[in-house]
């Protein structure tokens, strides 16, 4: 396992770079000029034209970049990365022409991740989350939320929470925890809903924020899950005890979700397929961020597009992000996500590039240690084996990482 | 680069196997019973249970394979992979409203891959081929076909198929070339349809055939491209050369292309989203593969589907490709075709996974060589980090790679 061995550190003055348009809006060089970015003790000191360079970090050990391309470490600003078991047997079976009748019998659905995630101890969910979680450092990403919500009772929720937390530590990737206890009615709460949801509000909430395992909280808001009154009472128990929120809104009707996160400051709202005009205002005015979700769009093969035209014109900030899960989204590459919020959402690729990093930074909460190349921020950047930033884009079912310098360390390839 | 290096060879005793489903027709295990393989001299000997190894296979060297899940090399059965540039930029104005004239004013277009292709000498398209190649065989291809067709001039058709070769033998992978010389008018033979195609049949075809770089003839029949009078002039040079033929077939309309080609006995017809059921019925009598290449329907947001029950119905051979080329398909993993042909075409895991082995080695005349795992074949075969077979079309934008078999040797990986 990656977290074995130590990575090498990153400080140093990395040359021979070529910043990304928008990678670093201090510096804002045109991708021609050799950029230089100095790092000590993890942080970066400066970044600017190669021939800028102060005096002071002259001395400094060189890495040389070769050319690269380099962009910020991206985020990863939604994901359902750790739960037990996986769904490729149903995703078989549905091909292979069962109806949902017989995949609820061979014990498929959402049902069997909640089953799988019981059952599963903490070093059983970190060994099933790790392999997927190197896949998406691989590809460059320096920073990941991670959500709870398969186990729907608090030990488990408990459990998801915890590992997501090792996985921070084991693999030096920055993880925000959200709890998301409001994803789905446990079995044992059938035909409860408010009982359900007063145990997440008074007694789950609670002594998981008390252990310092949440960092946000959101919903499932939808006809098929929560309701706009339920999504209201789990709020008011995150903004009573200091924890900002976010919501699953709008993905298959307009609830009026959105709004109602605005109005609680939403940190972002995220699929918002059927966000009305109304939403799109409330979430302008508060500054909440749009969380755009195209892998579940390709994976359930929806026509419903979010409203891309209206955001942009709002200046709505959108993300992006791979909803990695077992059921909507089993996708394990963020950089495929740009290509996929290009080719079906019609982003353009800057906003595909700041969806992945500055965006998505912001939906986290992160704007100051993440998504950008700035002093005085962790060294969190990736050089590519690209020319364009557009080949970002472009190529799919690429892997052109050189190198990922994370938390100040180079975790993946090396220029010494 | 890779070719530097020679891959040390698989010889020996592969164990710790187990054998996807299909994987191995002759040995027909299931998942769950270890399974060998026996390789000496880079040729498969024996494959099997791993407790019915013959006692004259038990002395060789062991490659443990862990518990593996293992799979025939893949095979990518229609690329377009040699040409100069790239379009990542048109992709980037087009995201950015540009209409199709802005961006031909700007240099865009196939015009403009036929324009860098020219420019470019062997080196240089040897040079900008060899990285697209290393994504593609990362992800376990070990055959994979390449076309000419943006050279569209003799000495540069020549170029493209040259490089073509030399990548295989530089990078130890089973190559197909075909020329594609009827793959676009070019601009010098504006309005001059007959002339162009008179000079592919008379003067390229039969150079190129004479330098041994044509392996199959393919032409793009379309109302954008040239008719089925044409097609069959090409497909008539190719059988006097005793080429095989195959056919870019009605991807924007119903030409008859299909039924044309498997007349002329083709290996394959590629695309085929408006193929119809007398070309159906013509392609099942003659034995020709079905090659669908779900990344450009994706990339185009394509919503005709080709007729994927029919083809089933019919028992029609069916193939997944990348299409990898430089316009309507920058793909550059075989295995996310594979999870494009089930999330968008609908094909079963199975069908989807015979579809880039067994049938895509069908698909370019390699059925005695690759496409499965079978005694008396050259070693090709991949180890894959993965528990079921689904998995390989289940995650998406994964690299799931364990240890890459290719031509008797280890390319990726090492399991000693
Ligand atoms: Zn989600
Ligand atoms: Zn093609």
């Amino acid at each position: 396992m990656t977290s074995a061995t130590p990575f090498p550190s990153a400080d140093g003055l990395w040359t021979g770079l070529r910043l990304a348009p928008g990678a670093a809006p201090g510096a804002a060089l045109d991708a021609d000029t050799e950029a230089a970015i100095a790092v000590t003790e993890g942080t970066i000191r400066w970044v600017g034209a190669r021939s800028a360079l102060p005096a002071r970090f002259e001395g400094l050990p060189l890495h040389d970049g070769g050319g690269a391309l380099v962009t910020p470490g991206l985020v990863d600003c939604h994901t359902h990365l750790v739960y037990g078991g996986q769904r490729a047997n149903e995703f078989a079976m549905r091909l292979a022409g069962a109806t949902y009748e017989e995949v609820a019998k061979a014990g498929g659905g959402i049902v069997s991740s909640v089953r799988a995630t019981r059952e599963a101890d903490e070093d059983a969910l970190f060994a099933q989350a790790a392999p997927r979680l190197e896949q998406l450092l691989a590809d460059g990403v320096c920073a990941i939320e991670i959500k709870s919500g398969y186990g729907l009772a608090l030990e488990h929720e408990q459990k998801q929470l915890r590992v997501a937390r090792r996985l921070g530590e084991a693999y030096g990737v920055t993880v925000r925890t959200t709890f998301l206890g409001a994803h789905a009615l446990p079995p044992e709460y059938a035909g409860r809903s408010g009982d359900y949801i007063d145990l997440v509000c008074s007694q789950m909430l609670p002594a998981l924020a008390a252990e310092g395992l949440v960092d946000a909280v959101d919903v499932f808001c939808e006809r098929i899950a929560f309701s706009l009154a339920e999504t209201e009472q789990v709020f008011k128990a995150a903004k009573a005890l200091g924890l900002p929120v976010k919501l699953h809104a709008e993905q298959l009707s307009d609830m009026g979700g959105a709004a109602l996160a605005a109005r609680y400051g939403a940190l972002s709202c995220d699929h918002i397929e059927h966000l009305s005009a109304e939403g799109i205002e409330a979430m302008r005015q508060s500054g909440t961020v749009a969380v755009l979700l195209p892998g579940a769009y390709y994976t359930l093969r929806d026509t419903q597009l979010p409203p891309i035209e209206a955001l942009r014109t709002a200046g709505v900030p959108m993300a992006v992000s791979t909803d990695h899960n077992p059921g909507t989204s089993p996708a394990l590459s963020l950089l495929l996500m740009m290509n996929m919020a290009c080719t079906l959402f019609r982003l353009t690729v800057p906003e595909a590039l700041a969806g992945v990093t500055v965006h998505a930074a912001r939906a986290l909460g992160l704007q100051d240690t993440h998504g950008t190349i700035a002093e005085d921020m962790p060294a969190n950047f990736v050089l590519w084996n690209v020319r364009d930033a557009a080949e970002l884009a472009y190529w799919f079912g690429q892997r052109p990482v050189r190198t990922v310098v994370r938390q100040g360390r180079i975790a993946v390839g090396a220029t010494r």
